[in-house]
C-alpha cells in the first residue's frame, strides 16, 4: 500500500512555497484547496489575545463549508489591530480566486512572531504562486506541511484508514508546533496548527463535535511551555468524494476512532519536537476521582520544570512529580497515591520504596519516559504528553533576537 | 544606627550550625528562639501534598503561641509518612529541651530534597549543638539564615523599624527560596521558608490576619517557576519585649506598614535569587477589572517561559506578553490595552507601536526590568516578581543528580 498522506483522501490539492516571509528560506506559504464546498469545522485557541487570522477564521467556518486553507508562517499576524485583520481577509480573497470561490469559504491561519504587520507584498506573490503549484502528490502534500513550520524540526503527519461494512475512506493531517505550546483548543481551543483532510460525507455539526473532542484527547492535552498562543487552530475538511456516508451510529465510532488515532498521533510529534526536546514525556494520570481531576493532575506534572528538567537530567527525582500534583485543586491524596516512573514504582501510599536508583535512571535515559500516577480516589484517567526542558529551550528562545 | 538583623527585635536568639546533612559544609540546622512565649502566626503551602513539619506545624500554631523555631536544610521530610512526623516530632521535642518548654511551642520546619528520610542521627547531634551555640549577634542571625538556605546563592534578610507615638519597635525577617518557588500560602499558606521576629505585644488572630495579608502581597506574589511546594513556611513570633502594644488601628497600620515592607523585600530577594536568574523582572498589571484579575494577569505574565527567555535574552518580544496576558480567565481585552517595556510604550490599544528596538533591548540589560501592562478595564492592580529563565535553571535542576 502507498504512503498515506494529507492529499490521500479523495478532492485535495496543495501546494507550500517560500515567499521571503521567515528569514530561513524554506517554504512559507501553504496553500490546501478541496474540489468540492467541504463540509468543514475548526476549533480555535481560548486566549482572549487572539490572531487577525482566527477572528476572520472563526467568522468563515459557521457556515460548516469551506473550499480551502491558506497559511503563512514567520509571522502570526497577532496584536495587529483592523490592518491584521484586513490582511488576513485579502489572504482569502486571493486564495479564493484561486479557488473560484468567495473569500468567507477559505480559512486563514498565520503563525510567527506576534505584533509585526504582515508583508502583505511578498504574502500576495507567495499566495498567487502557490496558486500555481497545486497538486496532490506525496510532494505537494509535504511543501504544505513544510510552509506551516516555525521552529519545527520535524515535519509532523499522520492518516489512518477505516471502514464501515465494505467501504474505506481515509482521513490524514498535518500539523505544526514546538514553542508555545499549551494549547486551550474550544469549540469555537492551539501557536499550533493543525489541518486534517477526509473524503467521508458528514454533516458540518457532527464533524464539530468530534474534532472538538478529538481535540481535547490530543492537541488539548500537550504541552511544551503551557502558552496558549494567540494563533492556534486545528481543522478538518470532508470533500465528501469517497461516497462513504458517515451518520449512522457506527459509521461515526469507526470515524470517531480514526479522526482520534490521527490528532493524537499528531499532538504527540508536537510534544515530541517541542523546542530544545531530547525526549518525550508520556504522564498517566489513573484512578482519579474525575475526569477533570485526572487532567488537571496530569497536565500540572507535565507542565512542571522541575519535573521536566529531571526528565532531561534522567533524574529519578519523583518528589517534584508528587509535588506537582499536590498543586492542583482536584482531589489528590499522597497516602493513597503510587507512582511509577518508567514501570518501577518509587512510591506508595504516602511511603518512598526503595529502588535502583542508578537502574531507574538509565531507563530514563530512553527517547520516551512513561510516568504513571494512581490516585486510588476513583476511576477517572486522563494522559498528557510534553517534553524535558533543556538548555537548548533557552537558546531557541533567548538567545537569537526577534 | 546599627544594623538591623533577625536579632534586632528584643528577645530573641539564634543559631546555625552544619550537621553534615547538606552535601557541601555549610550550616544546615538552625535554631530560633524566644526569650518569652510568644504571639505567634504562619501561614503554609496549599499544595495538598505537604511535609512532615507543615503537618505538626499546623498543629503546634493553633494555639496562636510559640517559643520558637527549629529547621533543617536539605531534606525536606515531605512524602515521608508517618516516620517523617515522628521525625518532625522529635526535632521539636530536641529544640523543647533547650528552650524548656513541651514540643508544642516549637515550630519545626524542612527544606531540600523530597522523599528521603531525614538522617535523624547527625539531625539531633545538629540539634543539640545548635543549643549550644545560641546567641543576639549579627553573625548569630546570618547564621540561622544561612542554615536554612539550599541553592540560594545569597543570605536573605530585612529589617524594618516603626513607631507609634514615641515606642518604638523593630520587625525583621530572614527568608530562603530559589527553585521550587511559586508559593500559594494561605491561611493556615510557601520551598520558601520565611522567619520573621518582632518585638511588640499583638494579640495572635490580629497577628495572623497581618500575615497573610501580607503573604499575598509578598511571598505569593513571587514566582521562579511557578511550583509550590511541599514546605512552603512564613511564621512571624512577636516577643512582647518592647512594650509597644499594638492594638489600636493606628497602631495596627503603622505595623502592619513594616511588616508588608519587610516581608515585600524578603520576596524580591528569593525573585532576585531565583535559580539561574541573571535579573529580577517586575511586572505590573494596572487599572484591570478586579484584583484577582489583575494578579491573574500578572502572575501569568511572570510564569511564562517565553517572556522569561526573552527577558533572559534582552528581547524585546512584547508578543509574548500580551499572549501570556491574554490566558487567563481573567477578563483582557488587546484592543484596550496599553504595555511598558522599561518605560517605553510598545503597543497601544490593538496596535503595535514603532519603537527604537536596539535601544529598548539595551535598556533590558539592567538587572531589574519592569513590565508596565494597562488593561483600562477598571481600578485594579497588582504586581508579580520574577526573574529570567536562563540555561543555569536547567544546570541546576537536570545536571546534578539527586
Amino acid at each position: 500500500m502507498p504512503q498515506l498522506h494529507l492529499l490521500s483522501p479523495i478532492g485535495f490539492r496543495a501546494s507550500g512555497v517560500y515567499a521571503g516571509i521567515k528569514s530561513v528560506t524554506k517554504p512559507d506559504v501553504g496553500l490546501l484547496l478541496c474540489d468540492t464546498l467541504a463540509a468543514a469545522a475548526a476549533v480555535f485557541t481560548r486566549n482572549q489575545v487572539f490572531a487577525a487570522p482566527v477572528a476572520i477564521g472563526r467568522s468563515h467556518i459557521r457556515s460548516g463549508r469551506l473550499r480551502g486553507v491558506v497559511v503563512n508562517s514567520g509571522n502570526a499576524n497577532a496584536c495587529t489591530g483592523k490592518q491584521g485583520e484586513k490582511d488576513a481577509i485579502r489572504m482569502c480573497q486571493l486564495a479564493g480566486t484561486i479557488a473560484k470561490c468567495p473569500p468567507g469559504q477559505i480559512l486563514p491561519s498565520s503563525t510567527g512572531i506576534i505584533g509585526h504587520m504582515l508583508p502583505m507584498e511578498k504574502l500576495e506573490r507567495g499566495i498567487i504562486e502557490a496558486g500555481q503549484y497545486l497538486g496532490s502528490s506525496l510532494e505537494h502534500a509535504n511543501l504544505f506541511a513544510d510552509a506551516i513550520m516555525t521552529t519545527d524540526l520535524k515535519r509532523k503527519t499522520a492518516a489512518a484508514t477505516f471502514k464501515v461494512g465494505r467501504q474505506t475512506a481515509v482521513i490524514a493531517g498535518v500539523c505544526k508546533g514546538s514553542g508555545m505550546i499549551g494549547p486551550r483548543l474550544g469549540p469555537p481551543h492551539a501557536t499550533m496548527l493543525a489541518y486534517l483532510t477526509t473524503d467521508v460525507q458528514i454533516a458540518p455539526p457532527a464533524l464539530r463535535k468530534l474534532l472538538a473532542a478529538a481535540a481535547d484527547d490530543s492537541f488539548n492535552a500537550i504541552t511544551v511551555d503551557d502558552q496558549a498562543s494567540t494563533n492556534d487552530t486545528a481543522a478538518i475538511l470532508a470533500s465528501g468524494l469517497s461516497g462513504l456516508k458517515v451518520n449512522s451510529p457506527k459509521a461515526l465510532a469507526s470515524f470517531k476512532a480514526a479522526l482520534d488515532e490521527v490528532c493524537q498521533a499528531l499532538a504527540y510529534q508536537i510534544a515530541a519536537d517541542g523546542e530544545g526536546a531530547t525526549r518525550v514525556v508520556t504522564v498517566t494520570v489513573e484512578k482519579a476521582s474525575s475526569d477533570s481531576a485526572a487532567r488537571s493532575i496530569a497536565r500540572s506534572i507535565a507542565n512542571s520544570p522541575l519535573v521536566k528538567c529531571a526528565m532531561h537530567g534522567a533524574d529519578p527525582n519523583w518528589g517534584r512529580i508528587l509535588c506537582a500534583a499536590g498543586m492542583t485543586d482536584a482531589p489528590f491524596d499522597a497516602n493513597k497515591a503510587v507512582l511509577k516512573l518508567q514501570n518501577t514504582e518509587v512510591f506508595r501510599r504516602g511511603r518512598p520504596l526503595p529502588f535502583d536508583a542508578a537502574a531507574v535512571s538509565r531507563s530514563l535515559k530512553a527517547p520516551e519516559i512513561k510516568v504513571l500516577l494512581s490516585c486510588n480516589l476513583g476511576k477517572a484517567s486522563a494522559t498528557c504528553w510534553t517534553c524535558d526542558l533543556s538548555k537548548e529551550y533557552i537558546t531557541i528562545n533567548a538567545d537569537y533576537h526577534t
